[in-house]
């Protein structure tokens, strides 16, 4: 859901829509893969080439996605050239027959294919002598329209090339995401930086909150919004939560300078810090309160690691019905064995009983899923692994095992450290999938409000 | 990496497109919401509305995402209808003052929107009279293009229609996954089928392997590839193993009933079992063997529960490196509950000898990442836990971590059982998420070579 001041102020009225107030130079993304629109892939090399063109002062209007099929590329890119300035192609790049961007580019452009000996020799050492036809064709790769600029490849074998093209620009890239990423951050950022330096420019800022249903926190925000038109709030919902993602295009080139640059000037950074988005973030900030757990790009996992590193704590986890979830998301965090000690899942009664000492009076009388038995587990992982902090879930997944007295979705968790144990009923919605991923992130917004407070 | 007979058989030489060889009618896909261009929201609705048009004869060639923008979804209908036969538009259709798709078709088409009365009182039924703004936006959900065929929404508020233009025609569906899928499988698929009934349809098929290199894979099917020209064969690599997928178009009509109804006649199986998809199907299972580990929609976890279950076997596992990754995965199978007993995360040293009894001296000998240590926990889990089968996984994530003698990546997996344990060393590649990912992969792979040997 996105929202701008004129959209929470009345119904029923069209308003201007926001891209069209942008001075910024209009872009397009064609994404070629015949697999991304038949075998079930996503189509992800857009999202970080948005991103990264927008903070060059490009804005992407749309993108496309074609299979490997010359006549449809080919119709792609004559579409493409009348409504956009700048057009970066993705994929189709390869050394198989498949892949034929490159001949879909010199047919619509004219400049015929040729033969770069530079690129060739690249190739022979990359790979050798051909030794077989698949070998043979990888020198496909070393042909590039006439009159283009090649992009060499720094993480694999396909290089791209820019080109202007009916006095728009053309830059063609491979469709492997970490080539793509990295030949658009060296070659294709520093390029467009130079040549679009006078247009306006992304400044963002995400917000990402738990706990707080999408209207209420719109309702929270309602007068920081009417009174920032110039700034775009995206509502993002999600089983993480909802993310509040503010967006304005800004003119401003000293954040274009400060973003490119590993360090501003205190000069720009004081600048920055009055700006109209950072008087908005601050309004933000203080509306949702420790409803956000995170900004930028951190998780609910990185936080609750810098808590406990900042405090030196230990954690052990007991889970039920998140099934080790909790523990996959703690270590996916770099340096996370510093403190994480272990996870136990619990998943059976008898495996409570020997691993956390839940005793089977407790298991009968209340049930596995209650708060009475999410505190014997919390209590007991922190005493047998001497942790300084234990933290526990249980709760019913589903699809079975649901009753109406405990819904499926139900779920309790429980922190256990030095300020007492501390208990929290969720009763969450979705499938099985999406209660764990709830789940997970409720237990751990949960420890982390125990650390704070 | 896609592959037909002709890719195989030659380097240089421009074969016919795959689309052009189709009969199938041609589709496209416009998906619209501004969080699709910038906000870092991968589109997938067009994931199983490609899939889904498939089956009722219609091959999509291309789609599109634009923003919630009056004059790019403007744009965007009017480039569509020079390209496809059958048009899918997916989003735009909410109660927010951004939702304006309803009124770019309306533009478009030049027929105007009209409130339908009775979905007002659909609306009114759901959300009740409007008490403030916000809700009093839901009633432009009411209206729709004079003439188009409204499709009711069985699962949220935002009806869709469907209007023929231009000699196309024109669906227009809710933006929310859940939402479009339902109404596509609900109401549109039947009207499709109907419409289209003497088209080709897809017949697909897809095999899952771990452990086997794409090249390899490839060289492998060489000549099943080579006598199968109306086969596509499309490899794709992930961190679960390569997939192969298999997709023809047919104009047997028997497939479509076969699909469409939940049983069909035995004639109608025999048929298909003799068809020349199933017979390349049998070729393929025969030549990659045992590095299927699954095929169709299921997944690794899956097959090793149903492995498990058919042999009335209990599992507990130790996990290291994968952090409780093997439990997630395990837990995503309803019903898990009857074979997985417990699962613990020794992360630490210490948890690795307390709760598993893997001895100081053997990790002051060895290291936590060896072979023996593997063995210690994968017999230590199974016996203190009394299930019939123990997983164990020891290595390293990165990016820390690793040394030449052991690198980032070295890992150890064990399955201790009635017929003894057995290890296996990978070494894998990629950052700390994807080692994760490849290890909890690893694991699982060896634990059904372990069951079904």
């Amino acid at each position: 859901m996105v929202m701008t001041s004129k959209a929470s102020s009345s119904s029923g009225v069209r308003r201007p829509c926001a891209t069209e107030d942008s001075l910024a130079v209009a872009g397009g993304i064609i994404a070629i893969g015949s697999e991304l629109l038949l075998d079930g892939y996503p189509e992800t090399n857009s999202l970080f080439l948005a991103e990264g063109l927008a903070t060059c002062g490009i804005r992407v209007r749309w993108k496309m996605v074609v299979g490997d099929s010359l006549p449809e590329i080919t119709e792609a890119l004559r579409a493409a050239v009348r409504y956009a300035e700048v057009i970066v192609v993705t994929g189709g790049l390869g050394s198989t027959i498949d892949d034929c961007t490159r001949e879909a580019v010199a047919r619509v452009t004219g400049c015929p294919l040729r033969k770069r000996p530079h690129l060739v020799e690249v190739l022979a050492a990359r790979y050798g002598l051909p030794s077989r036809p698949l070998t043979a064709a990888v020198f496909r790769q070393a042909q590039v329209p006439q009159g283009a600029r090649v992009l060499e490849n720094p993480a694999g074998s396909a290089p791209g090339f820019v080109m202007t093209w009916k006095g728009r620009l053309l830059i063609v890239l491979p469709g492997v995401p970490r080539e793509a990423r990295m030949m658009f951050e060296e070659r294709v950022a520093p390029l467009l930086r130079a040549r679009y330096k006078n247009t306006e420019v992304l400044e963002r800022h995400a917000f990402h909150t738990f706990g707080l249903p999408e209207l209420d926190i719109q309702e929270c925000l309602h007068d920081v919004i009417a009174q920032s038109p110039d700034i775009r709030f995206a509502f993002l919902p999600s089983p993480l939560g909802v993310s509040v993602l503010l967006t304005r295009w800004s003119a401003d080139h000293e954040i274009r300078g400060h973003r490119g640059r590993s360090s501003g000037s205190a000069a720009q950074k004081a600048k920055n810090e009055d700006g109209p988005m950072e008087r908005v973030v601050r309004a933000v900030r203080s509306r949702l309160g420790d409803a956000i757990y995170a900004e930028g790009s951190r998780t609910m996992e990185e936080v609750v690691g810098l808590e406990l590193v900042s405090r030196s704590l230990t954690l052990a986890v007991a889970e039920s019905c998140t099934g080790g979830l909790i523990g996959h998301r703690l270590t996916d965090v770099p340096g996370s064995s510093r403190y994480v000690d272990r996870v136990l899942v619990t998943y059976s009664n008898r495996a409570k009983c020997e691993l956390l000492g839940v005793s089977d009076q407790l298991l009968k009388q209340y049930g596995a899923v209650s708060a009475q038995v999410a505190e014997a587990m919390a209590k007991g992982i922190r005493e047998r692994s001497r942790s300084d902090v234990g933290l526990s879930v249980t709760g019913i997944a589903g699809p079975g095992g649901g009753s109406s007295k405990k819904p499926v979705g139900l779920v309790f968790v429980g922190v256990d450290g030095i300020r007492g144990c501390v208990i929290r009923e969720f009763r969450f919605s979705g499938d099985r999938q999406t209660v764990k991923l709830r789940a997970s992130q409720g237990a751990l917004d949960h420890l982390r409000r125990y650390l704070l407070s």
